[in-house]
């Protein structure tokens, strides 16, 4: 199990929808999970195990926020990756349908549902991505659909 | 400055549309941005400060999930604080209009958009929240709507 996933840097004009890129496996830690609580969602059910499992949870869960920042570092060390970066602009759509506990091993894989070229920004497309999260089960615990700015290849000079 | 707003823990009751729940004042520390953005979006305009004066932010800048992460320890340890914990169901939108910078001080206010009780969990409400983070300009830098499910008072005995 390895949460990198070598990939070549993509961009925009290597995407079309209906693409799947891939990433490898990371595993819940509870020493990271309990410091990303600590510090960001400090809830008990985060934090303890007999709050988590007296919490609709059933036992000691990830923040959804953690879900989806190790689902972010999954893509950037996946097929997520690109030449000068990818700049989230904004989300439409997260959904946690399960919890994540200690000891999972996240996997997660992003489809392209839509692209175009900026108007504003013609060095760049949008493109809708929408990504998956699943456990080692199968089970899938994040979805997340997003507009992300990507790069586009330098223009070929004119034929002049 | 100081992140911490000491309030009281709310249940759904105590909740009106339009209510707005405070939070303190965080700053953005150079340290603890790096090494989110190095562990959960190890992209160069998060990490490099040449990197970021090449891309659309204009200078090295926060992730929006390190915004977000933020933005959720505000609340916890402001006015958005439940008795029994906040859980989060799902986002329906995220936007990043302005890019976060090192030294920034974000504060955020969390308005309730819309409530109801739960039909399959009745011992808990599904409130609409939109959250809106600020740097120490009054520039908007996030924006997040979010249902989230808040623990309900227990229901009074019956008078039989």
């Amino acid at each position: 199990m390895t949460e990198h996933f070598p990939a070549p840097e993509l961009s925009y004009e290597d995407l079309t929808i209906g693409r799947r890129l891939r990433t490898g496996t990371i595993e819940v830690r509870r020493e990271e999970m309990l410091a990303f609580a600590s510090r960001y969602d400090p809830q008990p059910f985060h934090l303890e195990e007999t709050a988590g499992q007296g919490s609709v949870f059933g036992g000691m869960s990830a923040s959804g926020w953690f879900t989806a920042a190790l689902t972010m570092r999954l893509m950037i060390l996946g097929e997520f990756k690109f030449r000068g970066g990818a700049v989230g602009l904004g989300v439409e759509a997260i959904r946690w349908p399960r919890p994540v506990h200690v000891g999972d091993r996240l996997t997660a894989e992003t489809e392209v549902a839509a692209m175009r070229v900026s108007e504003s920004r013609p060095a760049f497309g949008i493109v809708k991505f929408v990504t998956t999260t699943t456990n080692q089960r199968g089970e899938v615990v994040m979805t997340k659909t997003a507009n992300v700015l990507i790069p586009r290849r330098a223009a070929p000079p004119r034929s002049e």
